[in-house]
């Protein structure tokens, strides 16, 4: 197990991105720094770290900063290889994982995000339909990557566990500010169980913000963000 | 080596997505047979293939498709072990490598792409700007990762020199129609050594398009664009 003192982990309490480097840690039981970041007044240490995107999340491991929450999680498997693989050691099912990752960033949260933060009940719906429409095709792909077992990552949290269960709570603000189930027992029943089964993971339940504090903040950002960008009369 | 009819990839002769594939092929010496796929008329084996963004470059290896250029690249160097890595070993060398390819086609790419496509002289210069300061990042990653060595891998092709050299003959093309220099002998003096090196090397001299016949479909592709699309009065 690695001293706290060799690994800081940049983040906000709230920040889905900084959830999956936490999740990542706790299932290679390694011990960590958690520095909770005020990013309306980023640290000296964040902006050195990744002076390239200024963003959080940044593992800082001895003197070295690892930037972006997937390359995050690669390396933390690269690097702690005793415990669980995250990532699967066969080259198709790697890139099997490494595909729905890099869908869910692409082309999934940018409708998740539309949905809680825009504006124009058209194109939310819009949104909602194309957010559904994809979590259907995440919903397949975990009967793919699942082989029958409770995770995307088979017996173990895997990589796309962690990429698309980092979003479970603000799934859950989305669905509850906008009166939706994106979830949906009746189009992604094995995605509403999986859910369950992640969150209760013991790797995760610490780290996954509970919904109403997670909604509070939220409200308050969709305010703030609405101040400075009023609807066009 | 792998016989041909076990490796199929779908690409076009000009795309720098599927360029990334072949060069990693020629790197480990595996032979393939490459379709020229017809982007205004997919086939149904890209459509099969790529259910999800309907896109190329496929790999198909066997019966099994590997969609998205970078994943690919590392699909390649996971099954093909014995020939010269891609992919750095040391974790925190990978970590860096997956972040300037990934810099390359978030950040970089999309600035490239709207100096050559794009219209307006302003918006235009504000993209040379954003492109050239861009570059004096990657240049600096340079000397990070090649530490004195010929490539971004050190003395071999590795990671990141695939994820930016196949951008290199559409850099000359739009140097040209816009009469700039992106990478520039001041301001980026060893990215121009590097390319010159690069586009000598063996796996890449035969996969990377002529500047002028690159152009010539270009300027089509941009007349088609505006047709399409026509500046507002």
């Amino acid at each position: 197990m690695a001293e706290s003192s060799e690994v800081k982990l940049l983040g906000t309490w709230w920040s889905p991105f900084a959830m999956r480097s936490r999740i990542a840690l706790n299932i290679k039981h390694v011990n960590y720094a958690f520095v909770d970041e005020n990013l309306l007044s980023k640290s000296e240490l964040l902006l050195k770290s990744n002076s390239v995107h200024k963003k959080i999340p940044v593992l800082i491991h001895g003197d070295k900063p690892v930037c972006e929450s997937l390359i995050i999680v690669q390396y933390i498997d690269d690097v702690w290889t005793s415990d669980p693989s995250i990532l699967p050691s066969d080259p198709y099912d790697r890139a099997t994982a490494l595909f729905w990752a890099a869908y869910l960033d692409e082309k999934w949260f940018p409708a998740l995000k539309g949905i809680l933060f825009g504006q124009g009940e058209d194109a939310k719906k819009a949104l909602v339909d194309q957010a559904v429409e994809a979590l259907v095709l995440v919903e397949e792909a975990f009967g793919k990557c699942s082989k029958g077992k409770p995770f995307f990552g088979g017996d173990q949290i895997g990589y796309v566990d962690i990429a698309f269960g980092c979003f479970l709570a603000m799934i859950r603000v989305t669905e509850k500010f906008n009166d939706i189930k994106l979830l949906d027992q009746a189009k992604t029943p094995e995605l509403v169980k999986w859910a369950e089964r992640f969150c209760q993971h013991p790797a995760v339940n610490g780290v996954m913000p509970e919904t109403e504090e997670l909604a509070e903040y939220a409200e308050i950002a969709i305010v703030k963000m609405r101040d400075a960008n009023p609807p066009k009369s």
